[in-house]
């Protein structure tokens, strides 16, 4: 099943993100105190809880993109070490409600939070984090990265419907699929791209620019992880390759395997993912039938795309470390197995 | 069942709510027409699940007390109308959740959202409806407000959580419950009471002021709510009497007929509230135990406490028309029948 990984890949992929890690491994001790210090609180459920999700191993990926960006403008402040924790709340807020929506059994490979303290906490304290989250960001004073980030909150919102209403719906478009992903995954990472430039106050088209690498960045991401859900490695992946298809998710790889599919291939489709009747083999079908139509590769294709737009959206800024480091980002976002 | 109420009464409780409606009428025209502006998205489900409830004949009483505070502290700019309006969102949004976790069927007598669109819906536009709350905060620009907002947010979500931790649990004591009211219900009308001096920018000492009767304003409100929820007019309320029995849910009325009452008595507690082993009858004879302690009665008495704390918390105010319709708000809000 899983895409054959040369070990030199690996390697290769992890090495794209270590010049990002290098600049902020700082600052990112920092935010790990500050989210060990905000998850508190009198009532024991709430940091058990958070903390079985936020110390999951995830990459915080979000909040060194906030950092990244801050340090790329110049910033001399702190504030963007509360902003990048906030960032990663937010997140944090909205993985425990995706799961609750999504009826997840695991994510990062281990057990969600609703498997074990169930929905009601799941929903409640994802509820709390967000409010941590806009404490934090009403601390750091900038009432432009309050702007961006409740935005942000407000568009991941209504891209997370957007993909309730869209499920099992195979007649979605790739142009439906793009709102999608761009408001549930790219505004967040296009939020915390921006908030560095903001926080530094430096002019507009650099915060626009910082803006466009995000939100293309977060395309490439989300593009890449519904393509790995068909091909990748579970082991790595730290969820099961073919979640998506079993819970009826309309992603990429199964709108282009539709539309370039036969009329019983669709039937196929249609009795699998729109009507969720399941059978043994169903799965590895619908792989065969996505690298028949090229399916997973043209999702990559389309990762490397968004991939491209972000790089020349960096464009304006000088050659610099922190550029450097933003820039192989994209070729981490992309080339990752995991 | 329900407490006889003399037609008399009734008038004269809804008499109470009038002058705070005469005060701001025309704020809250203008808030209606906000609430409907915000409530749009280009995903189709979002603006008809916010509408059934925002449409649902709320008496907007939180709204209307940031309206009236920031005419009390003579407020001059147009940012009360956006709060107030954010106000009304977050307590949208917080319902929506809330009746996700309590299972609720029914609200203020017609179905719930959960019960219309489902529950993946009511926590996604719920998330929706707290981003555009923050949204419309950001818009007022003032970074006070948005403090007393976020920590409100925050407050409302732990509160929740602690209700659900002890959610049929009937070692719970009179001091917890005041925890977990003060943080659901107090939190959010001790926040839009504050954030009219806060708008104003107010010495601190009427900004605690406002902030003081909003609290206990609050627990006022919520303690007559759950009296009424065994001893109301299910017509008038809007939900059935007997909801928070059935749903094993710990009130005040409860925790004292426990702690008044026989081991006998404590043994039905156990079955029906803890254990949720509810036969017929057994309402009845929870509501006659209750009567029997005087449990209900010494609920509508801690609420007339917590309101005479309100109205001392008022005094530092000169008496005014916009004082006497805060001051008339606590009677009602004790006296109330639904």
């Amino acid at each position: 099943m899983g895409r054959v990984i040369p070990l030199e890949d690996v390697r290769e992929t992890g090495q794209k993100l270590q010049p990002l890690l290098d600049l902020v491994s700082d600052d990112l001790e920092a935010i790990n105190r500050i989210i060990l210090d905000k998850a508190v609180s009198d009532v024991d459920m709430i940091p058990e809880l958070a903390h079985h999700l936020i110390d999951s191993g995830g990459k915080r990926l979000r909040p060194m993109l906030a950092l990244a960006s801050a340090k790329l403008c110049g910033y001399g402040g702190n504030g963007h070490i509360r902003t990048a924790s906030a960032v990663e709340f937010m997140h944090t807020a909205t993985l425990l409600h995706d799961d609750v929506v999504d009826e997840s059994a695991t994510r990062r490979g281990r057990k969600t939070a609703r498997m074990i303290w169930g929905n009601q906490a799941s929903v409640l304290v994802g509820d709390f984090l967000l409010g941590q989250a806009f404490k934090m960001f009403v601390d750091v004073g900038s009432l432009t990265v309050l702007r961006i980030m409740s935005n942000a909150a407000a568009t991941i919102a209504e891209g997370e419907v957007m993909q309730l209403a869209a499920a099992k719906n195979t007649s979605t478009t790739e142009d439906d699929y793009l709102s999608i992903i761009n408001s549930k995954t790219a505004a967040l990472f296009s939020a915390a791209a921006e908030s560095g430039a903001a926080l530094a106050q430096r002019p507009t088209e650099e915060q626009a620019a910082l803006r466009s690498y995000g939100k293309n960045l977060g395309l490439a991401f989300q593009l890449v992880d519904d393509a790995l859900d068909y091909a990748g490695d579970s082991s790595r992946l730290g969820k099961s390759v073919g979640d998506d298809f079993r819970e009826g998710k309309i992603t990429l790889p199964v709108i282009l395997s539709f539309r370039r599919g036969s009329n019983d291939e669709r039937q196929f489709w249609n009795r699998t993912i729109a009507e969720g009747e399941i059978a043994d083999g169903d799965l590895e079908h619908a792989v065969s039938l996505m690298r028949k139509h090229k399916a997973i590769e043209a999702t990559f294709e389309r990762a490397r795309s968004y991939g491209s737009i972000a790089r020349d959206a960096l464009a304006i800024f000088p050659a610099s470390r922190e550029k450097d480091a933003l820039e192989q980002v994209i070729g981490f976002c992309i080339s990752r197995t995991h």
